[in-house]
């Protein structure tokens, strides 16, 4: 990571982030305008850019991954692929083959037992379709939008930052621009994240930028919101979407959840299922689609304790970890245990740290290169309004560093959020060391008054009164005092006026033994179908000296399947030892594939590498004869050893759930060479 | 199941049955008006109802059965529970807690094992949101629609059949109804199933049917399809639907599914996911919903053989058959094996017969009760109309009959329907037992002439001339013959008239050795909530003499948690114990919980109890001592054994994976007798 050729190279860029990070920490110290801080800090994230770019192309593994002949592979293997594609295909959506299919459904295996079981956390299983209110409180109807422009004639919708950028850098590019022309473009692209509506609409208008398809004029700028809209019922009256996250559907479960947990904090709830977001144009295959599926935990603690029990088990965990502060000064990522992060301040508290360690741990274990995963933490304009502190798993692939688990601390937003639009208090208790006394103040309604004066409004009246807050209480009292009356706002907008024959505030002392709180929440956060690519990226291979033998070093806890049997031939005589293979392989509760196709037995080997089957047993003529044995072979090393057929099973399900290593294997059978033909 | 007593009190119920299916038989020989027909069925369904409900009532187990009470169990230990219910709640939307959740991921681990494994199916995963045209090819854009009215000044919807049985049977009800009022009201309630919409807004116009909420007036009928819309990217101009059933994502993967197996049949296909219908107004909890999680299998087949090479395997198996021919002779169900139904010509085929063996298996081994199972056969006006033999595993519960696995043989319905619209060709091929020569007709296009004559409408031209069928070209050779000229109709609705210059047709003889087929689909389709409801309601019960201590009986292989661990105080000594044990069954991949709540143990095991977990440990004060032992308790007989420390993990393991019985672990372990204290 730190070779010295290389950052010779990276030091002047270093310096120019560094810089500009230094301006921004300026500008924010001295208070200056938003729009000063918001460009400055978008000219720290190009220059940011800049320097992962350098970075990036000077890591060889990344630049000599030939993407096209793996996206070749898994669609001709079916791993994945467009969906409807004999209907036209819809960009955005892919449909997991078998291999695609049974890889996804591992991860996730191994994702339960790595985090739920051995948490022992709640899993739950929530609606898809949520109704509009929800998505309201928890800011997504408002804020989860992106800017496009759309064709004025043939409606072709384009995303405004994506558009613009584009279209400078043509003008840029032109034979006619002059350097001015130029200097004023590259200035705007730097400055793009930074813009807000208006000015991304005047940047448009100034440089009368046209549909790039068609050369037609465009719209003004759209606010599209990124959820999918329906009507639940058939009315049309109840306005629904499906979920953007699969977050919310856990948060509204709150009271259950906790009652559940018999009251008692931490505990931590995990959700695994599909979310979808109405991306404006998706591209870059798995990494930005329309419908995904996410795996996400919201651990629920006391705000003043985010110790983590287990803490110490991962504190020597070695993590790659890109702070804010090295971000801003175009430093690199720094090696740490997360034991050191957390003591520094670092990372937040234990939690989010245990969390990170585990994440890292998770990934290893799928087969992630360790190399090729680090934790970037949010700068403090990036990072969501309600998170205190947020790191997310990124993965370099050729794609660049892709975000792929986002762990955050996200306080107590979301339970305020939803029990402020309900009503419904989503708190926890804690016993008080000792009891203390407090005042409470009340509202008294006059029932008898209110349905008099306000009849059937009455209910909704004292529901609302009910609901008020304790300052709420205060302004009552103080609005009765001084002006007789108190004007009520309903939910529904109506307001009523109401008398001091109708309310009256009582004050009283108790003596209470527990205190309520918003508990704070940790988030994990698994993009799921990100991950799997990464992975595929990473265990992506071809064999020494033929580039036409591709396949998959998929570990064998997440591949496909575990395991091939071969008879060498079409030979009748195999067929016995075929089939009651494959029925004790069913019966250990292992994937296998019988390839009994005609095909040299290299030739077959290749097609079961392809899929990623790390183990291979060939029956062949040797087989026929007591004591009855076939070949066992590794993908990986593609070595061979001779084992008993009473045995073999059991030497697959070891090596297939990792208590049994292949050199162990090695060690334990006699070696089989035999040449491979292939073809 | 045949008790003379209670057969006496149902002999007349099926003497009418019979005597109106003989009527329908009648009707349907001499080729009866298409709307007699229909009454005659829609009566002889009544018939049965009322045969059904007597029969139903007449069985004192269902009829004993407490509802009420188990609902407010899986409430209060939210197993499940209405979705937002803190924001009012949406009806026929559910959120599985951590035990429903657990019970229904185990239920589907346990299908993946039975079915998946076990055949090798190919497993796929497709996309849930789905474009327009794939669902107007598969018929549902179309039919899947059910017909409601409006209240005309609140808009709510009510279904239209459900409304007015219930107002006719209110205007029986009422006093000054006269008997013919009354007896033309019943008629109508009897034929309701078979009135189309004009005919139903007939009915709703003469009896002056009104809004049973608040009396206003109604909407004429209208058409509501079930399918949830919504709009696929930013144009508002690609129309999509939330997939009402995942069987159409197997489908359209037919061809890249065919080619992963290497080009051969049979091989099935199997899915797991969510569906969406958007019922008008969902009733009766679990049973109806929008939003459900299916598991579907398409097993495609050589529609010239549908044997099946492991039916063998299951002929023996002993199956309650209701067929179409004893519900239209107010027969019962009869006992059958499905060897003999098979060779009967019952069953439709072995490939059906060999899955309907299956499923029987499959939802006896997840505890469904063998005496509420039956296999009742659609009767031929009941069949989709592309299916050619159709039995739904029915399962009996407080609902009645309840369809909760559907099992068709849908011949080559869907396939055709998406090669028809796509012009792909969805076919298999099979080698000739010889070669034989044909005759080959196919159009020339003079892609000159046709660029000439038709300019940017010519590559448009000759796809579509490419995608002509055979008969479709018989008819340009007469037409250009006849008239000289084609006239080619495009896809968008354009036509083209093409002359014998820019198209002629060639014929020629070739030698084929393989020929195409379209492949039959057999498709076992399992409602995985329904089951699951079940499964709960058999599996409900409460201890003799105990009406308050309610649990449920849910075998080990399926229960959420398998173990519990329970100190048997607060004392701190106990704790090592716990956590030692604890570590131990997380290291095992055993779901478990520790309950070291206060409350006395008996009240603990209550608990425990109530959320199914079928195994209990205690760590007492022998616990303490060596050899360090633990109780080990069993939930449904609630008997205990001591057990060594070292032991009780994998005796667990081999009870929860059903390789050991509870009553193998009384025989080997010494009993341990201890008063269970309630409260």
């Amino acid at each position: 990571m730190s070779n010295p050729e290389i950052e010779a190279q990276l030091a002047p860029l270093r310096e120019r982030v560094q810089e500009q990070g230094n301006l921004v920490r300026e500008l924010k110290a001295k208070g200056a305008a938003e729009l000063d801080v918001k460009k400055a800090v978008a000219e720290l994230k190009v220059r940011k850019k800049v320097l992962e770019d350098k970075e990036l192309a000077l890591t060889p593994s990344v630049v000599s991954f030939d993407r096209a002949k793996m996206e070749d592979l898994l669609k001709r293997r079916f791993f994945y692929d467009q969906s409807f594609a004999i209907y036209g295909g819809i960009t955005g959506q892919y449909d997991f083959g078998p291999m695609g299919c049974a890889l996804k459904s591992n991860i996730l295996a191994l994702w339960r037992q790595f985090f739920s079981l051995e948490e022992q956390m709640l899993e739950v299983d929530c609606s898809i379709l949520t109704p509009e209110p929800v998505l309201k409180a928890s800011g997504h109807v408002e804020r989860f939008a992106d800017l496009m422009v759309k064709d004025a004639k043939t409606g072709e919708c384009f995303r405004l930052d994506h558009l613009i950028k584009q279209a400078l850098e043509k003008l840029c590019k032109a034979k006619d621009a002059t350097p001015a022309l130029q200097a004023e473009c590259e200035d705007i692209i730097i400055k793009l994240d930074g813009l807000n509506k208006q000015e991304l609409a005047a940047v448009l208008a100034k440089y009368n930028i046209k549909s790039p398809l068609t050369g037609n004029d465009l719209s003004e700028p759209i606010e599209f919101n990124l959820m999918f809209a329906t009507q639940i019922g058939p009315t049309g009256l109840v306005k629904g979407y499906l979920r953007p996250e699969t977050a919310q559907g856990i948060f509204v479960n709150f009271k259950r959840l906790l009652e559940f947990n018999q009251g008692k904090l931490p505990f931590a709830v995990a959700q695994i299922g599909n979310s979808f977001r109405n991306e404006i144009s998706p591209r870059s295959g798995l990494i930005r689609v329309r419908e995904f599926t996410m795996a996400e935990i919201e651990h629920f603690c006391d705000p003043a304790h985010k110790e983590h029990p287990k803490f110490t088990r991962v504190a020597n965990e070695l993590m790659t970890l890109y702070s804010a502060c090295n971000q801003m000064d175009g430093k690199s990522a720094q090696q740490s245990t997360i034991g050191e992060a957390v003591e520094k301040k670092l990372v937040a508290n234990e939690t989010l740290g245990y969390y990170m360690a585990r994440i890292q741990q998770f990934l290893h274990a799928i087969g992630i290169k360790p190399e090729c995963l680090r934790f970037r933490q949010h700068m403090g304009n990036e990072m969501a309004h309600y998170a205190c502190d947020c790191w997310d798993a990124e993965i370099l692939t050729s794609y660049g560093w892709v975000e792929c688990v986002g762990c955050a601390d996200r306080s107590a937003y979301d339970l305020s959020q939803h029990t402020a639009a309900t009503g419904v208090r989503l708190v926890a208790e804690k016993r008080l060391p000792e009891p203390k006394t407090v005042e409470i103040s009340e509202i008294v309604p006059n029932k008898q008054a209110l349905g008099k004066a306000f009849k059937k409004d009455a209910k909704s009246i004292t529901d609302a009164l009910a609901k008020l807050s304790l300052d709420d209480v205060k302004q009552v009292e103080t609005q009765l005092t001084t002006g007789g009356q108190y004007k009520l706002t309903l939910p529904d907008g109506a307001t009523h006026e109401l008398g001091a024959d109708s309310i009256s505030v009582k004050h009283a002392s108790k003596t209470v033994h527990v205190e309520e709180f918003i508990p704070s929440v940790v988030e994990p956060s698994f993009g799921i179908g990100r991950i799997m690519y990464s992975l595929l990226e990473h265990s992506f291979q071809c064999r020494d000296g033929d580039e036409q033998r591709c396949y998959f070093t998929l570990p064998p806890l997440v591949a496909p399947l575990k395991c091939s049997i071969l008879p060498l031939s079409n030979n009748a005589d195999f067929q016995p030892f075929t089939q009651q293979l494959s029925m004790a392989l069913t019966k250990a509760e292992l994937s296998h594939k019988v390839d009994d196709s005609s095909g040299s037995i290299g030739r077959r080997y290749a097609r079961t590498d392809e899929i990623a089957i790390p183990y291979g047993i060939t029956v062949d003529f040797d087989t026929l004869k007591p004591p009855h044995s076939v070949t066992l072979r590794d993908r990986n090393t593609m070595k061979q050893v001779r084992v008993d057929m009473d045995e073999v099973v059991s030497v697959v399900k070891d090596l297939a759930t990792a208590r049994l290593s292949w050199s162990q294997v090695l060690e334990d059978y006699p070696a089989f060479e035999q040449q491979e033909t292939t073809k």
